[in-house]
């Protein structure tokens, strides 16, 4: 436990239900995650606080894993901050771990890798429970050729062709460490003896703004058979965002998990 | 495929997010599950529709498998009644399967069986996602002692003590085949080392109002340490409603199935 000084820096993690939110980032009009734990924090530390998140789910975006940092003047320890954030936050948004870490850890540029997992529902019939958390593809879906071209974009590529439309980033480099599609077991649901539900997961250095969901865009097209497997390496050469397939829905993608290097993590004595 | 004749008679199944509803059955106010099918029933067939459910789901308890059985004028076959309804209900209600029986079934009193599952979330941090759909216990629970106490309801018993607060129901006398905690599996949620996620599952012949949550509030009691295992059987005996713990709240119950002798379904040629 922490227990003197000024200025400590903490590592959150979170998880939330985007579904009513504008995103993660504090727009003009509507509720973000970071304004409602910067509201939260400043009543807390009676004053400002930035808190800084690993990355910048967009609106219907959800989370079992972000990381956001920030810095308190007030003296508190991890367990007394999470439950002083969730004794304030609605129950769509909640604290897991709250971690000291040296005052050089920022949650977006410390980060090592991102994992975010993307659902798709392939059954005529959706489940209620699942209409806010998945993208509903209705018709056939070659899985097995979206496992395949989901594994050709793994390694470091420019991936201009899966940035969002207007995206104004410097450099479009990414590595990309994982990229697979699996089948995720489910109870039936009758007439479907197939899984309903399909995971796309993928680790990487870094992401463009929507590139998860152009990414699945481009699968579904192949899954549906309008493409061939070897589509998937064309766009990705072709660097042309005009190339790809449609931008998933938000609501089917969840940020899973961010890595640090452990070294960043060891409070300073 | 059906293709003539006048009044057939479906037995449907359905799913359904209980948190929005009233509950299955028709309110003065507010909107129920079998309201929203009992309109869209009647623009489909030109004329009132009357749909009568399994179970009398209450506001905030959800479905898997609710049976409903209903007459129409018109000749349709069971997957196009499945779309057509789907098509005008809101996708917090989904039509899964819809089959022709013999117009002597009832979705009621036909039932041989129905299972209740109960959702409880033992862990400090309740998930975003499980907001709605589980009762949140903090504390220690005892699984061992709440799996032993719920087998003691096995059988057939007079279940008054589990009867709503001022229920009216003639008979209290039910058959319990089953009636079992399980500790469902679940990726672990930092820093929680046991799963959080801890189900009740009972099948019986029918069930008296509020009884599953009645029966879950007492387990709760026994899982708390307050109340031995025993306590189960002597409140079962007592046939006293003030004996037995609390109701337990709605969002943690679901309707998973329903079952019917196969004669019953067969359909009359």
């Amino acid at each position: 436990m922490y227990t003197g000084g000024n200025d400590v820096t903490f590592k959150i993690t979170l998880a939330y239900d985007g579904t009513a939110f504008v995103g993660w980032q504090r727009q003009a009009a509507g509720a973000s995650i970071q304004g409602l734990l910067e509201e939260a924090l400043a009543r807390l530390d009676h004053g400002e606080v930035i808190v800084s998140g690993a990355g910048r789910t967009d609106a219907g975006v959800h989370a079992l894993g972000q990381v956001a940092s920030l810095s308190l003047r007030r003296a508190i320890d991890g367990p007394s901050l999470v439950r002083s954030l969730n004794a304030s936050l609605p129950d769509s948004v909640r604290v897991l771990e709250a971690d000291l870490v040296p005052d050089t850890f920022h949650a977006r540029y410390s980060a090592r890798r991102k994992t975010y997992r993307y659902r798709l529902w392939n059954a005529d019939v959706l489940s209620p429970f699942e209409r806010q958390y998945v993208w509903h593809v209705c018709g056939p879906l070659d899985r097995d050729a979206m496992a395949a071209a989901a594994m050709l974009i793994e390694g470091r590529h420019d991936f201009a062709a899966f940035r969002a439309a207007g995206g104004k980033t410097r450099s479009t480099d990414r590595e990309v460490f994982s990229s697979r599609v699996v089948v995720a077991p489910w109870p039936p649901v009758p007439p479907c003896p197939l899984s309903p539900l399909i995971l796309y997961e993928v680790s990487g250095s870094g992401f463009l703004r929507h590139m998860v969901r152009n990414v699945v865009g481009t699968l579904v097209e192949i899954g549906r058979g309008r493409r061939p497997i070897e589509w998937m390496s064309e766009v990705l050469a072709g660097r042309d965002r005009r190339q790809a397939g449609p931008t998933a829905p938000a609501r089917g993608l969840v940020l899973v998990s961010v890595e640090y290097d452990a070294g960043l993590l060891a409070p300073e004595r």
